[in-house]
C-alpha cells in the first residue's frame, strides 16, 4: 500500500563526543522515507528544500523507490538548516542554529499522483502544515501516524490539539507524553492522550525502548543494548518511517501487527544511531533487518 | 535449596505523595526474605535489631517459613531506622533521616544451622560487612548474590571492589551501573562489571525495567507499566528476593533459568510499590504471581 510522508528535507551539522560533520542531508521526511522504503514501495514524499539541496541526494531517495514528484525546490533559496551538539550521554544535545530558510513559509502542495495514499505519516511540523496536509487528501487515508515535540507543546498547543483530534497514531518520547498530559505515570498519560484524539500511542524511551498503547492493550518494546551510540540524530524518525513502513507493507492495522511495526521500527533506528546521519539506513539488506529483528526477539524470550 | 539472606531489618518513615506512614517495618533482608518465600522453603536471615522491634513481626515473618534464628535482638538498643520522602516523579527521594542504632557495629553471626545454604543474598549493607559473610561460612555457596548502592561507591570504592570480586551476581540500577565501571553504555559497563568479578550483572532500570548480562548475552526484561506507583521503598530488594529465591527454588543457576528469575523478581517488585512497605507482598498468593508473570509475557510478546 502506499505511504504518504509530509516533513523536513534538510541539511544539519552534529557535533558528537565521536567527532563531527559537516553539513550532512537530514530532516525528519528523509528519515522517514528511507526506512519506510524498506518495507514498501510507493513511498512519496512531500518537503521543500532550496536550490542549494544536491540532485544527488534526490536521486538517492529515487533509488530507494521514493517518489520526490511532491519535493518543492525553491529557486533562490535555501534548504531548512539545524545544528547541534550531543551531550556525552547521548540523551541531551544543544541547539547551536536553526535557520528555517525555505520552512518558513512552506506550503505542502499534494501531487494529483498521491491522492489514493492509504498510509499518511506526518512528520514533526508546525501542527497547522499538518493539518493541513490532511485536509488537502481528498479521501481519508487507513492511518494517520503524526510525530510531533515538545517545541510545539510549549508554543502552539491548541494548535497541536486540533490536529491531534485528526490522527489515528501519535509518536513521543516519554517526556513529552507526559508534558502533554500533565500525568507522570505513564499508564494514565496514555488514556489522557487517548482521549485527545490518538487510538494508538507510541512513547519513544530511546534507549529503554518504547511503549505501544491502544485497545486497551500495552506492548513493550526493548531497545538493542549498544556498545556505542554513535549519533542519535534522525532515530525517531527512522522509527516512525520504520513504523508506519511496516503496517503499509502489510496492509494491516492490527494492534499485533503494530507490534511487529514497532519492533522494526525499532531496528532500523538500532541502525540509525551506528553512523553519522542517513549513512547506515541508505545502506541496509532485508538480511541486516531480518537479523536485528532476531537479536530483539531473543533479547526479551524467556 | 536453602537461602542465607544478610541485610538490614529496621523501621522506615515514608512520605509519598499518596500519603505518609509512621515507623512501619522495612529494612533490605526483610523484603529478600519475604519475596523469596514465595519461592523456596528454608529462607535464613542474618539480621541484627533492638528490643523495640515488635515480635509479632518477627513472627510474621516465621509464618512465610523464614527462620529468624540469625537475628540478633540487642537489648536496650534502638533497631536501624530510615525516614525519606519521595518527590512528585517517585523516582527521587530526600533522606529525611537515618540512625544506624544497632546497625552502627553489626557483627553477622552465622548460625550453625545455616551453614549448608547455597544461595547466599547479601543485601545492601557496607561492603565489609559482607565480606564478612562470605569469610564465616563454611564452604562457598553455589551461588553468591550482591547488592549494593551509590553511597558506598562514594565513601568505600576499594571495600567494595575486594568485595566485588568474591561474588557471581551483582545487582545494582543503571546510575550506579555507570558511576561504578564510568561508562556511560551499559553494555560497556557491563563488560567493565563483570572483569571486576561478577560474572552476571542485574541492571535494575525502575520503571524502565531490568537487564540481565552474562555469558555474553544480554536479557531485557521489560517493567509493568503502572498507573500508580504507591511506595517505590523496598522494591530493589523485592527483586533481589525474587530473583535468588527462584533461582534457590529451582535450584538451576543457568543463564535461562536467570532470565525467569529476572522476571519473577520484577513481578513481585511490582507488587511491592502498590502498597506501603512490606504490605502487599506480605500478602501474595501463588496465583496472584503466576497471573503478573503471565501480564509481563503478553507485554513484550510480538
Amino acid at each position: 500500500m502506499s505511504l504518504l510522508a509530509v516533513g523536513t528535507v534538510a541539511f544539519d551539522a552534529i557535533e558528537t563526543p565521536f567527532g563531527k560533520t559537516d553539513r550532512i542531508v537530514g530532516g525528519a521526511a528523509t528519515y522517514v522515507c528511507l526506512s519506510a522504503s524498506y518495507f514498501t514501495k510507493n513511498v512519496n514524499l512531500v518537503a521543500v528544500v532550496g536550490d542549494d539541496f544536491p540532485q544527488e541526494e534526490i536521486s538517492d531517495l529515487n533509488k530507494h523507490g521514493i517518489s520526490t514528484e511532491g519535493l518543492q525546490i525553491k529557486n533562490g533559496e535555501k534548504s531548512f538548516f539545524w545544528a547541534g551538539r550531543y551531550h556525552n550521554d547521548m540523551n541531551s544535545r544543544d541547539t547551536l542554529a536553526t535557520e528555517l530558510n525555505v520552512l518558513a513559509d512552506f506550503d505542502p502542495v499534494i501531487p494529483e499522483s498521491y491522492q489514493d495514499c492509504q498510509y499518511l505519516m506526518l512528520g514533526n511540523l508546525t501542527p497547522i502544515i499538518q493539518q493541513t496536509v490532511i485536509k488537502r487528501l481528498k479521501n481519508r487515508p487507513k492511518l494517520i501516524v503524526m510525530d510531533t515535540m515538545n517545541f510545539w507543546m510549549d508554543i502552539a498547543m491548541d494548535d497541536l490539539k486540533e490536529t491531534l483530534k485528526m490522527v489515528d497514531v501519535l509518536t513521543i518520547n516519554d517526556a513529552e507524553a507526559r508534558q502533554l498530559s500533565g500525568e507522570f505515570s505513564l499508564v494514565k498519560a496514555a488514556k489522557k492522550i487517548h482521549a485527545m484524539g490518538p487510538k494508538y500511542l507510541v512513547i519513544k524511551k530511546g534507549e529503554h525502548g518504547a511503549l505501544l498503547f491502544g485497545e486497551g492493550q500495552i506492548f513493550s518494546a526493548p531497545a538493542l543494548p549498544l556498545e556505542d551510540v554513535f549519533d542519535p540524530t534522525g532515530a525517531g524518525d527512522t522509527f516512525a518511517g520504520g513504523f508506519i513502513g511496516y503496517l503499509a507493507g502489510q496492509n494491516s492495522i492490527s494492534f499485533e501487527n503494530m507490534k511487529k511495526a514497532v519492533i522494526y521500527g525499532s531496528a532500523l533506528a538500532s541502525f540509525c544511531v551506528e553512523k553519522f546521519g542517513t549513512e547506515r539506513i541508505k545502506n541496509l539488506s532485508e538480511q541486516d533487518i531480518n537479523a536485528r529483528v532476531i537479536e530483539f526477539s531473543k533479547l526479551v524470550q524467556f
